[in-house]
């Protein structure tokens, strides 16, 4: 860590400053420059984390050298992570393609399109069945109801099926159904239950929050690290932006930033980001093409009846049509998609 | 709603649109333009809020008509409304002064502060005893030992006490402790918490989220509305932006904008908007100029030392003088600042 | 055009807005809900472009169906338009691979990064001689020196020359030398310079603004349509976000949403657009999977002696690895990178 | 100046970069932490703005210790700056009164909206010649024509007055009529236009950009201040964000960010910054509780036939309304609105 101090910062303020390291055990060293002066903190920066140190009158500016996420840094853990999914690894050469509904609404509109993105090439089924929803009067999901179509329809696919956790008090029945849990963007700093996912053993999905940065995405991540459970799947989405054409911006540079930065599989959502049916094949393709570990994208038979965010799906025959696509960019990169079980049971 | 048909849209499409309208029982209204088919649709909007008309083929563009949020609308509701959090009003002519630090500490620090923001004209007392940090290795609040403290400081100084809650499995633990619940900028889009405290007869403070929009804070608001607990004070915060020159963009213009839609109370916390106590002043000021019904401040006697948040918070001596210049300002205004209690006990 | 009333709206207040509009030559057709009134306006939307309707008493909101872009829209012109920069065509199946550094320094280093990203596969060759500087103190440009330069070295590869104008007064000047003439992001609304280059038939690169949306670039373009030059080549590189993490938000999905809307080639500029060399690489290639119709990358061999944006360079072997990699996706898609004359004179 | 090196530098890259500082004339002061070597560079910063020593092999990061823009800011001029449009003072204890309409459309319609601001107590009259606008085919001003009508109003009401500048080709003309030059938000990094405006001795109203953060605002002033003009007024007028509510966000904050920074005199524009007349009054009373040097509004007596953005005009009653409320937030600031001449002419 580096404190600036301000140019006008007296001698007794310099001292207090350095009196505040010593006293956190670490030891302070001056650069005395011709407009500054400035402190060079040594020792482990863990320790002054917390402090206030930017509080402390005299002080310009702080600036932490070290990352604050340690166990989702590339510096702990140099080697891009694999999470297993079931038996679908995604992570290092592994591209994920995971696809289904926003909403779980029957079984049979699960069966139709699992049969529909399995023989696509999909390898995990999503599907809602707890919805976060801007509008208190649109529909809420089916609940434990729609966890079992979830499971059955998977299970029917040999698909592992991934879903979404919004409840701290329904973390136990979500992980009894969903061999990967989702925690939506709108829940990526609610950080009660970051720590109750990170208390299970089961691969979670974070995505990205709208206003989060990618550092602020690795801190969420190392909440869930921290608690125990390794398993994280990063999850970009869009992040808010001015422009109206799309619903949000997708990021598309946080790919390889995120790769920089840290071990962790980074998957891509161009459904969430986009909002546009339109506009999701080339931001799957670009996706593929940056790198991304795994691409999400919501796939309905009839989305002017989808019952949550049918403007945004792409119908069965796009779905093929892009994977087909998706397949020949990660064969380019050297990766490939694993496959989900062969034939439906 | 109206719903704008692309301009290659065939008679079969539109016909198709016009059935999928009176399906719900609505009519649909014609308008055959030069270069569009323009279909208004009359009737009952919310029967159709949720229907993806925008996914039916031809459809180019729906315009909804009607704000979603019932309950928190002007229309419905034209006065504005006043909330009592204890024998303390806020909305109308009264401006609320909610003060104290960022997270409760201990009994003499609660002591030390409510003595100081009570004296300047203070007239709830703010404190997080479970605080949502970035960092999994921060300080995470005293729990419920705080929210005693915090219960009894206030009774002290007959200042009603606000505080947050992050767990619904929590929110009748502070219930019982708190005047005021907050729901934070990180929450505000945590439909679980929203519709436990929308259950209780106790006002709720929701802040603004950093990426949210207005409309999308008054649709959090109905969510708490709808359940059932119309107590809900609002609050702008600030929301993300380009400029690392303060932590967040303070969005002044919400505070006229969500008067114009709205009849729930907008208070500007000007601490969280700027993370710079230098700028918090001007700010706060600003915020009683444009009408705000309430100024939340953190306030502590030796930032350098908080567990939580030091950099941001004032000075006692510096809130103080605050405070008679904003008294100034809201009577120009012809507002006032209610009282605490009198004396402390 | 369509005008939806406030819920309060008088019925003389309707009539004002349909004298209004029928006084602009137009019809206006009501539709009475049972909320709001709104009124569909008939006849040319042009007419009323520019009439301030929303300034009217008791119009809630304006809704325009048309893009008020014509020239540049998709419904004016269906088919991509191929522009002609000297011999290389961009747009339709043909992607341009435009490389050079970001300042022209010296005819040895144009020559030295000329030979380079000719030999990867260039085949528009880019270079700085009027530089927008953020700074006034850092270095501005050889002006016509450089120019000359940069028109001798694309002579020398036979590749076309792109370079950037900011003056209008040296609009004819640049024209002398250069093949294609860019627009810089800070001078997208530069209308004086649009109108400037509108009147040649030079081909321009008309670069997005940081803040600008996609509406506002297609404006921009229109402004060069309108003034008779229809060579134009629009560029993402970039909007402003809200993460340090990188300069600027690469908006990949403006590609398809641009495509959508526009006949007009898109390039993408990942060097600006991340302002980070590590990131070039998988940007370049999503802009490719998404289907841009070319990539602009700033090449210097030697980055840390730059005079310019330096750290934003790719080296000349990294450039060379990554053109191979961009030839294989753009030929999955069924695209071509036209070849820069075939060797040096 | 700050070096942070990569964790796995190695020693013959730290001793490269010593070299690279030495190079310059500067010295280089070493801390080996735990982690990572630190290099503070000691001497004059300025000799290594323009330094590209982010781009050398194992440099992390760099960090500036000091602005970058020397004239303007605080540290240069510890006071703040009054600047004298005509017979008017703006900054230290003066609040200017910038009125009137977007666009100059007529004689008649200038006198009719001077006198009426003139009576409510604006002392600088605004009006557009030269228009920037969005659309090749909007009504873009009247020109010199409109520059006359411009002169004889401010003389009649013995009223500088303020004017916009779009292209270098006009400065001198505009130059010959207006007191105030304005530098709009579109054009803040047009850095030709603003070395123009730098050689005249006329006040300059720059406006921030849309996308600008602070520092670049300040350094577009630097580039005026730089060429020898020392009379720049600073205008925030709204940057972009992500909520339709508002056209843009009205960066209230600014105000006080820009006086610890900078002695230059900074402006409020909402009219600009909201879009929405309704809006436009509490935005007003927050620039002036927040210590804005000045109010910046437009008047029209009939936005509804106004030639350019008649709807975010306000009505010369409400002006006259706001003015008196203004006049009572400044007074309570210690503060004045110098008067315009007396008596119309």
């Amino acid at each position: 860590m580096i404190i600036i101090l301000q140019s006008d910062a007296t001698e007794e303020q310099l001292r207090h400053v350095v009196q505040r390291v010593e006293a956190l055990g670490l030891n302070a060293h001056l650069s005395r420059g011709t407009h500054r002066t400035v402190i060079g903190v040594i020792g482990d920066e863990a320790k002054i984390a917390a402090a206030p140190l930017q509080a402390i009158p005299g002080v310009a500016q702080v600036v932490p050298v070290l990352p604050p996420y340690k166990l989702a840094s590339s510096e702990a853990h140099p080697q891009p992570s694999v999470i297993e999914i079931g038996h679908v690894q995604i992570g290092g050469p592994f591209v994920g393609m995971i696809a289904g509904p926003c909403a779980i609404e029957s079984a049979r509109q699960m069966e139709t399109i699992a049969a529909a993105v399995h023989r696509a090439g999909a390898n995990i089924l999503r599907g809602g069945a707890f919805k976060p929803r801007t509008s208190p009067y649109a529909f809420q999901g089916l609940g434990e109801e729609g966890l079992k179509i979830l499971r059955d329809t998977g299970d029917k696919f040999d698909m592992p099926v991934l879903t979404e956790v919004m409840d701290p008090r329904r973390v136990e029945l979500v992980n009894r159904y969903a061999d990967m849990i989702q925690i939506g963007a709108r829940n990526m700093q609610n950080f009660v239950l970051l720590k109750e996912v990170g208390q299970l053993q089961k691969p979670v999905l974070l995505k990205r929050g709208m206003s989060a940065t990618i550092k602020e995405l690795l801190m969420s991540a190392e909440y869930v690290l921290s608690q125990g459970n390794p398993h994280v799947v990063l999850c970009e989405r869009g992040i808010k932006g001015f422009d109206p054409e799309t619903r949000n911006v997708f990021d598309l540079a946080a790919v390889p930033a995120i790769k920089a930065l840290s071990h962790l599989p980074i998957v891509v959502d161009p459904s969430h980001a986009t909002g546009r049916p339109d506009l999701i094949p080339a931001c799957a393709l670009a996706g593929a093409a940056a790198g991304a570990d795994g691409i999400h994208i919501e796939v309905h038979h009839c989305p002017e009846e989808a019952l949550s965010d049918g403007p945004q799906a792409l119908l069965p025959e796009q779905y093929t049509q892009l994977v087909a696509q998706i397949r020949k960019i990660v064969e380019i990169l050297g990766r490939q998609i694993p496959s989900a079980g062969a034939t439906p049971k």
